[in-house]
Formats: structure tokens, sequence, C-alpha cells
């Protein structure tokens, strides 16, 4: 796969039973007839560690079976090497396009225990691999040095960047610094919805989008409009999401987006594992309004 | 269970394979013969959420086989409130006298989504249930406001607080703001071992000790010590441990713990799961001087 442009992520939808496969294939749907550049599944925004070996390769298959051609990335993270090592066969033989991993943690990892993980993990792969920095989740943060010496493993092609902060100057800087360290053949993608736009005007080559997953239409268009150089356009349309990044920031991306899908009446309930709850009363109103004026597709 | 006293936390010893089940029989010997007050299993020195659901049952059984009359604590923490019902289920059939419950996180989690999970869990419960407070390796604190509520829960019967900072007056305060929170049939407990001793001297009922687990003699000595005002004579003991938790500082007690149990013969190998790794070799070579000086048992 080419790791540019966008790339969606959906929720995983489920109830406290398992994984609801119609309600997943119809997000999947809403990818392939938006035509992102490709579909992440079980990243964050698909709850892959609150899942089963299983169900994982259930979500997989799902995906993968009606991508309609679309490239398709899986999430293999898991605390424990060996676990790493089991999802990322299974993704390989489901024949997904490629593999994103993350260094989650229970105990916290030092850089070369992360450095080690990567290296037990790329060396085993046949397919491409994405370097997955997601420290409000994972609890580990990479340093530049980190990044240079993980990119030079076997199937590194790209590094999903923690969300970037600060202006168009700071952003540009930290992307420049980054991509010096790297190998011409190692992309890389800006996480973090809200800075998404920032991200790609800074010179990252591909946003990795959860609310792309959910809107796909609308988060491919500000990105089409980067690619283009139509900046005053995508801004535009960048600009009415802010009230969304304000939800976001409070109560996590994640419950914003299941909620957000319910609402829609793309599921019919809130659709992520428990503890994990629904935006509260007001929050919900607030949202539903949002979507309302906005019209997102 | 009563929760008082020295609460001792052994290794779960494994290499990428699984469980050793004859090297963990051997670490539950160890605390036998010293008759410490508990054993808890699977806490996070026992490496609970890498292990399969077969490998935390196993553990548990084997632990209560050669328990002794002990009473055992078994922890049920996992991401998923579905997980950590059937944790709980398994602890239970199993015989465990008690079970222990940490707001594992992968999102962030809320006051509420944490109060939901101790909720759903108690009521399901028909043994003890200690709340376990790790923000190191939860990402969550717990606010005093909240452990007043999930105290009241049905079966809830102790608190393992998160390790104390300061002197002894702090420490003091800290216990006695708490007590006066709680209903009287929950204890508290102290967790960070460099804390044990200023834990039981501000009045904690119980240490919930991770060294305990690999020397469980020294360790009961302190307390025992304690428990009958010979206060001097314990400070004693635990000044020697100093050097001990500056290496539980820089490197994460359990890495500490493993790496000393390689270094006593105890097992012949680092034994925790990949991607977690050995102390370095100078610090390895400090931690055998300091183990040659201490003889700790």
């Amino acid at each position: 796969m080419r790791f540019s442009g966008l790339s969606a992520f959906p929720l995983t939808p489920m109830n406290e039973s398992g994984i609801q496969e119609q309600v997943f294939t119809q997000l999947i749907d809403r990818l392939t007839k938006a035509r992102v550049d490709s579909i992440g599944v079980l990243g964050s925004t698909g709850s892959y560690p609150y899942l089963t070996r299983h169900e994982r390769a259930q979500v997989t298959q799902l995906a993968l079976r009606h991508a309609c051609g679309i490239p398709v990335m899986v999430g293999i993270g898991a605390l424990r090497t060996r676990d790493v090592l089991d999802l990322a066969e299974d993704a390989q033989k489901a024949g997904a396009n490629a593999v994103m991993l993350a260094p989650v943690s229970y105990q916290t990892l030092t850089d070369q225990e992360v450095y080690g993980l990567y290296e037990t993990v790329s060396t085993s792969l046949s397919i491409p691999l994405c370097v997955y920095d997601n420290p409000a989740t994972t609890h580990f943060s990479f340093s530049d040095e980190l990044f240079s010496q993980i990119a030079q493993l076997p199937q590194v092609k790209s590094i999903k960047m923690s969300p970037l902060t600060g202006d168009h100057t700071s952003a540009k800087n930290r992307v420049d610094n980054l991509r010096k360290l790297l190998p011409a053949h190692v992309s890389i993608g800006v996480s973090g919805d809200w800075g998404g736009l920032t991200g790609l005007k800074a010179g990252c080559d591909i946003w990795y989008s959860a609310i792309g997953g959910l809107f796909p239409e609308t988060i491919l268009g500000i990105t089409r409009d980067v690619q283009m150089g139509e900046y005053d356009l995508a801004e535009q349309f960048a600009n009415d999401l802010i009230p969304i990044w304000e939800l976001f920031r409070r109560h996590g991306s994640i419950r914003v987006i299941a909620t957000a899908a319910e609402i829609l009446g793309v599921t019919d309930h809130f659709p992520l594992p428990h503890p994990l709850r629904p935006l509260g009363e007001e929050d919900r109103f607030l949202l539903k309004a949002i979507l309302q004026e906005l019209e997102l597709s």
C-alpha cells in the first residue's frame, strides 16, 4: 500500500457479546464509497486492545472482504511480544496490506524494550509496518533517535506521529526535523484529527484519521484540497470542525465518534466496550446540534 | 481473609511459552514457610495483564494448592468489564479468598466509568474485593471522593493505596483523611515498597509488598516490629533496603525483583514476558553486591 493521502480508521462496533458485523460492514461501505486512500482497522478508534485474538481476526477478515480493493492496514498492538507476533501472523494470513504497531504498555517501557519489540516483529513480517506513536494511550513517547533507529528495520514504511500541537511553523519544523532522520521510503503521518490539516500543510504524507472513519467524504475533501494546494478551501472546511475538536479534547475522540455514530443511527446503541461510557446528556445534545448544522458525510 | 499485616506478592515466573509451574511453586513455598499473613497472586509484580485467562487460572490454582491455608488474593484486572467478570468467576470457582481489581486502561477512564466497573464487578462477587490504585501502571488516579463511593459497594474490604510519598506527618495525614471517608470494615493498605514502613507507621493496616514476595522473612520481620511498636528496630532493618529502592525507582520494582530472583538462582533466566528486559550489566552487578551484603531471606 502507499502511505499517503487519507487513511480512515473506523470504529469496531460491539456490544458485550461480540462484534456487530453488519454495522461494521456498513462503516466499511461508507469508506469504500468515498474512496479513501486506505483503511486502518483495529486502531485505537477500533478498540483493538479490548478484543480477543479471535475477534480481531474476525474484524480483519470482514474489512478485507468489503474493502473493494482499497488497502487495509491492521492494528496488531498488544502488551506482550508473543501476542503481537500471533496477531501479525493472523493479519498476514488474512491478506492484510499492512500492519500497525503501538508499544502498548502496563509496566512503563524503556527505549531498549520498545526497540526490541519492533526488531522482533519487523523481522517476522513480510508486509509493511506502520510505527504508531500515541502517548495518550500507550504512555510511551518516542524520541526522534528511537524513530530513526526503528525506521531502519525491515518493513517499516510509515510513522504515525503523535498529535501535532502549535502553529504552522512549529509543525513544519517538527516534520522537517523528523524527515531528516528517516530513510526516504518511510512516510510521515499525522494523527489526532484536530491537527490533521496542520500536519498535511506542514508536509506530512498521510492523515491517519479517526473522524475520517465516520465522515470519510468530509475529511477526504479537506485532504484533497491540501493535496491540490487549495489551502484556503481546506481551512474553511476544517474550521467548521472546531466545535468537534473541543468535544474530542474533553471526552476523548473515541467517545465522541461512537456517540456520533449512535446519533446518526449507524448503530442502535453506544458501540464501545464497557467500562467506556457515552457522552452525558448535555454534551450529546450539543454534539447532535453540531452534526445537524454541519451535515458531515 | 483479614486485610492486615503483610500481604506478599510473588512474581509469576514465565518464559515465552508459558508459566514455569515449578519455579512459581518454590516462590509460594518461601511465603508459606515464612508464614506471611496473605498472598497476593497476579498483582502487577505477578504480570497479570500479560497473561491469558487460562494462564491466570493456572496460577490461581497452583497458589491455592500450595498456600498451606494462608489466604490467597487474586488479581482480576483487565481492560474490559466483560473480561474482569470472567476472571472474577474463575477466581471464585477456584476457591480464592479475595480478589483485587485495578482500573486498567487504554483509553483514559473517567471517574464515572471506574465507579461503574467496580459497581458491576462487586455486585457479581461473593468474596471480598480489594480496590487497587496504581497510577503508574493504570494511568488512573482515584480521588478520595471516588474511594469513598466505591468503599460503600458490596464486598469492598480494602484499599491498596498508591505509594505514599513524603515524611511521617504527611503520610499520617493522608491515611487519617482517607480513614474518615471509609466504612470501618474497609482496611487501608500501603504499596510501593519504599513507603511500606512509613505507611504502617502512619496507620495503614496492611503492607501489600512486592519485595515481600521474594524476601518474605525480611519484610515480615519489619512488619511484625511495627505491629509490636518496635519502630526503631523496624527502621534499622528498613534502612538497609534503601539501595534497593533506588534501583526500584530507576528500573521499576518488577525488573529489579525479577533480576534478583535470577541472581539468587530461584529462576534460571529473567522470568518476565517480552518486551520487558532485565537490568543492564552494571546495575545487575550492583544489585548482586547489595543482595550479598544484606543476606535477605
